[in-house]
Protein backbone atom coordinates (compact mmCIF):
# COMPACT_ATOMS: atom_id res chain seq x y z
CA UNK A 1 0.00 0.00 0.00
CA UNK A 2 2.43 2.30 1.50
CA UNK A 3 4.88 0.86 -1.30
CA UNK A 4 2.30 1.74 -4.17
CA UNK A 5 1.49 5.14 -3.12
CA UNK A 6 5.50 5.83 -3.02
CA UNK A 7 5.91 4.71 -6.43
CA UNK A 8 2.61 6.93 -8.20
CA UNK A 9 4.78 9.43 -6.38
CA UNK A 10 7.70 8.80 -7.98
CA UNK A 11 7.31 8.03 -11.17
CA UNK A 12 4.64 10.21 -11.47
CA UNK A 13 7.21 12.86 -11.30
CA UNK A 14 9.90 14.14 -14.51
CA UNK A 15 12.84 13.55 -12.78
CA UNK A 16 11.80 11.42 -9.71
CA UNK A 17 14.45 9.23 -8.04
CA UNK A 18 13.63 8.04 -4.82
CA UNK A 19 10.22 7.76 -2.31
CA UNK A 20 10.37 7.37 1.44
CA UNK A 21 8.14 7.24 4.44
CA UNK A 22 10.71 7.57 7.16
CA UNK A 23 10.05 7.64 11.14
CA UNK A 24 11.88 10.58 12.90
CA UNK A 25 13.98 7.78 14.49
CA UNK A 26 15.69 7.09 11.00
CA UNK A 27 13.77 4.05 10.21
CA UNK A 28 12.55 3.40 6.91
CA UNK A 29 8.56 2.67 6.66
CA UNK A 30 8.80 2.21 3.17
CA UNK A 31 11.08 2.62 0.30
CA UNK A 32 11.00 3.29 -3.39
CA UNK A 33 13.39 4.58 -6.01
CA UNK A 34 12.84 4.68 -9.92
CA UNK A 35 14.02 1.68 -12.08
CA UNK A 36 16.98 3.91 -13.73
CA UNK A 37 18.18 5.01 -10.36
CA UNK A 38 20.69 3.23 -7.78
CA UNK A 39 20.49 4.72 -4.24
CA UNK A 40 21.89 3.90 -0.81
CA UNK A 41 18.39 3.62 0.36
CA UNK A 42 19.66 3.13 3.86
CA UNK A 43 22.20 5.97 3.59
CA UNK A 44 19.85 8.13 2.35
CA UNK A 45 17.28 7.77 4.98
CA UNK A 46 19.31 8.04 7.74
CA UNK A 47 20.67 11.59 6.37
CA UNK A 48 17.24 12.77 5.69
CA UNK A 49 15.98 12.20 9.12
CA UNK A 50 19.64 13.67 10.62
CA UNK A 51 18.86 16.71 8.48
CA UNK A 52 15.30 16.87 9.72
CA UNK A 53 16.27 16.52 13.23
CA UNK A 54 18.69 19.13 13.60
CA UNK A 55 15.83 21.58 11.71
CA UNK A 56 13.10 20.39 14.48
CA UNK A 57 15.65 20.97 17.01
CA UNK A 58 15.92 24.07 15.83
CA UNK A 59 12.11 25.25 15.19
CA UNK A 60 12.22 24.33 18.90
CA UNK A 61 15.05 26.53 19.92
CA UNK A 62 13.36 29.61 18.10
CA UNK A 63 10.02 28.67 19.25
CA UNK A 64 8.40 28.77 15.54
CA UNK A 65 6.31 25.67 15.88
CA UNK A 66 6.08 22.76 14.33
CA UNK A 67 8.07 21.79 11.32
CA UNK A 68 5.91 21.44 7.69
CA UNK A 69 7.93 21.16 5.01
CA UNK A 70 11.62 21.29 4.07
CA UNK A 71 13.19 21.68 0.42
CA UNK A 72 17.23 21.34 -0.54
CA UNK A 73 18.41 22.27 -3.88
CA UNK A 74 21.69 20.70 -3.87
CA UNK A 75 23.62 20.77 -7.53
CA UNK A 76 22.89 17.03 -8.22
CA UNK A 77 19.59 16.09 -6.21
CA UNK A 78 16.80 18.09 -5.03
CA UNK A 79 15.58 16.53 -1.76
CA UNK A 80 11.37 17.40 -0.42
CA UNK A 81 10.72 16.43 3.05
CA UNK A 82 7.23 16.67 4.31
CA UNK A 83 6.24 16.16 8.08
CA UNK A 84 3.30 13.74 8.57
CA UNK A 85 1.60 13.29 12.32
CA UNK A 86 2.49 11.04 14.56
CA UNK A 87 6.20 10.70 14.17
CA UNK A 88 6.60 10.45 10.31
CA UNK A 89 7.78 11.96 7.16
CA UNK A 90 7.96 11.95 3.52
CA UNK A 91 10.62 12.56 1.73
CA UNK A 92 10.96 12.66 -2.28
CA UNK A 93 14.59 13.00 -4.10
CA UNK A 94 14.49 14.40 -7.55
CA UNK A 95 16.62 15.59 -10.23
CA UNK A 96 17.42 19.12 -10.10
CA UNK A 97 15.74 19.41 -13.78
CA UNK A 98 13.48 17.45 -12.46
CA UNK A 99 9.45 19.40 -11.87
CA UNK A 100 9.94 19.98 -8.14
CA UNK A 101 6.25 21.75 -8.41
CA UNK A 102 4.78 18.38 -9.18
CA UNK A 103 6.54 17.11 -6.76
CA UNK A 104 5.83 19.11 -3.97
CA UNK A 105 2.15 19.02 -5.28
CA UNK A 106 2.12 14.88 -5.19
CA UNK A 107 3.55 14.64 -1.83
CA UNK A 108 1.01 16.98 -0.32
CA UNK A 109 -1.97 15.57 -1.92
CA UNK A 110 -0.56 12.39 -0.31
CA UNK A 111 0.34 13.24 2.97
CA UNK A 112 -3.40 12.78 4.77
CA UNK A 113 -3.98 9.61 3.39
CA UNK A 114 -0.56 8.06 4.19
CA UNK A 115 -1.01 9.57 7.77
CA UNK A 116 -4.56 7.87 7.78
CA UNK A 117 -3.49 4.75 6.91
CA UNK A 118 -0.25 4.86 9.33
CA UNK B 1 25.72 48.63 1.50
CA UNK B 2 24.92 45.23 2.63
CA UNK B 3 22.74 46.49 5.48
CA UNK B 4 20.41 48.69 2.54
CA UNK B 5 20.24 45.41 0.13
CA UNK B 6 18.79 43.09 3.04
CA UNK B 7 16.34 45.65 3.89
CA UNK B 8 15.10 46.16 0.16
CA UNK B 9 14.67 42.67 0.28
CA UNK B 10 12.75 42.07 3.80
CA UNK B 11 10.81 45.23 2.90
CA UNK B 12 10.25 44.27 -0.26
CA UNK B 13 8.27 41.34 0.78
CA UNK B 14 5.02 40.92 2.15
CA UNK B 15 5.33 39.45 5.91
CA UNK B 16 9.07 39.85 5.50
CA UNK B 17 10.68 39.37 9.19
CA UNK B 18 14.95 39.00 9.00
CA UNK B 19 17.45 39.29 6.51
CA UNK B 20 20.66 37.90 7.16
CA UNK B 21 24.51 37.43 5.36
CA UNK B 22 26.22 35.05 6.97
CA UNK B 23 29.58 33.55 7.16
CA UNK B 24 29.12 29.59 7.30
CA UNK B 25 30.93 29.73 10.21
CA UNK B 26 27.58 31.38 11.95
CA UNK B 27 28.80 35.00 12.18
CA UNK B 28 26.59 37.48 10.66
CA UNK B 29 28.40 40.23 8.03
CA UNK B 30 24.79 42.30 8.63
CA UNK B 31 21.56 41.85 9.57
CA UNK B 32 18.50 43.50 8.65
CA UNK B 33 14.76 43.13 10.81
CA UNK B 34 11.69 44.91 9.55
CA UNK B 35 10.36 47.57 12.42
CA UNK B 36 7.84 45.48 13.67
CA UNK B 37 10.03 42.71 14.31
CA UNK B 38 11.43 41.39 17.65
CA UNK B 39 13.77 39.11 17.17
CA UNK B 40 16.79 37.27 18.65
CA UNK B 41 19.01 37.84 15.53
CA UNK B 42 22.11 35.63 17.39
CA UNK B 43 19.70 33.02 18.10
CA UNK B 44 18.49 32.86 14.80
CA UNK B 45 21.34 33.56 12.66
CA UNK B 46 23.60 30.89 14.62
CA UNK B 47 20.40 28.65 14.10
CA UNK B 48 20.20 29.09 10.69
CA UNK B 49 24.14 28.48 10.31
CA UNK B 50 24.01 24.98 11.79
CA UNK B 51 20.67 23.73 9.79
CA UNK B 52 22.61 24.64 6.80
CA UNK B 53 26.24 23.38 7.73
CA UNK B 54 24.22 19.99 8.77
CA UNK B 55 22.49 19.99 5.43
CA UNK B 56 26.30 20.52 4.03
CA UNK B 57 27.87 17.69 5.51
CA UNK B 58 24.82 15.48 4.33
CA UNK B 59 25.36 16.51 0.52
CA UNK B 60 28.58 16.11 0.85
CA UNK B 61 27.94 12.50 2.60
CA UNK B 62 25.07 11.30 0.04
CA UNK B 63 27.67 12.72 -3.01
CA UNK B 64 24.95 15.33 -4.35
CA UNK B 65 27.29 18.61 -4.94
CA UNK B 66 27.12 22.00 -3.56
CA UNK B 67 24.14 22.84 -1.76
CA UNK B 68 22.29 25.91 -3.80
CA UNK B 69 18.90 26.64 -1.17
CA UNK B 70 17.20 25.51 1.55
CA UNK B 71 13.68 26.52 2.31
CA UNK B 72 12.17 25.37 6.04
CA UNK B 73 8.66 26.04 6.68
CA UNK B 74 7.04 26.14 9.98
CA UNK B 75 4.44 26.93 11.82
CA UNK B 76 5.03 30.36 12.30
CA UNK B 77 7.66 31.02 10.31
CA UNK B 78 9.08 30.22 6.57
CA UNK B 79 12.77 30.11 6.22
CA UNK B 80 14.91 30.71 2.83
CA UNK B 81 18.42 30.04 2.53
CA UNK B 82 20.78 30.24 -0.58
CA UNK B 83 24.45 29.87 -0.27
CA UNK B 84 26.94 32.24 -1.97
CA UNK B 85 30.18 31.52 -3.32
CA UNK B 86 33.08 32.25 -0.85
CA UNK B 87 31.89 30.28 2.34
CA UNK B 88 28.65 32.95 2.60
CA UNK B 89 24.94 32.52 2.84
CA UNK B 90 21.77 34.67 2.33
CA UNK B 91 18.80 34.22 5.19
CA UNK B 92 15.19 35.90 4.54
CA UNK B 93 12.55 35.03 7.43
CA UNK B 94 8.95 35.57 6.38
CA UNK B 95 5.68 35.18 7.88
CA UNK B 96 4.20 31.79 7.07
CA UNK B 97 1.28 33.44 5.14
CA UNK B 98 4.07 36.20 3.31
CA UNK B 99 5.11 35.72 -0.14
CA UNK B 100 7.24 33.06 -0.45
CA UNK B 101 7.81 33.34 -4.17
CA UNK B 102 8.50 36.85 -4.60
CA UNK B 103 11.00 35.90 -1.33
CA UNK B 104 12.91 33.08 -2.91
CA UNK B 105 12.76 35.34 -6.12
CA UNK B 106 14.23 38.57 -5.03
CA UNK B 107 17.63 36.69 -3.08
CA UNK B 108 17.84 35.05 -6.35
CA UNK B 109 18.26 38.65 -7.84
CA UNK B 110 20.64 39.87 -5.07
CA UNK B 111 22.86 36.58 -4.45
CA UNK B 112 25.37 37.43 -7.77
CA UNK B 113 25.33 41.31 -6.48
CA UNK B 114 26.41 40.42 -3.17
CA UNK B 115 28.32 37.70 -4.18
CA UNK B 116 30.37 40.39 -6.23
CA UNK B 117 30.56 42.61 -3.10
CA UNK B 118 31.94 40.22 -0.92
Amino acid sequence: MFRERLQKIVDGVEGGVVGLLMGFDGLPVETYQSPSARVDLQGVALEFSLILGEIRQAAQTLEVGAVREVTIHAEKLTVLMRVLDQGYFLALAIEPDGNFGKGRYLLRMAAPKMTAEL
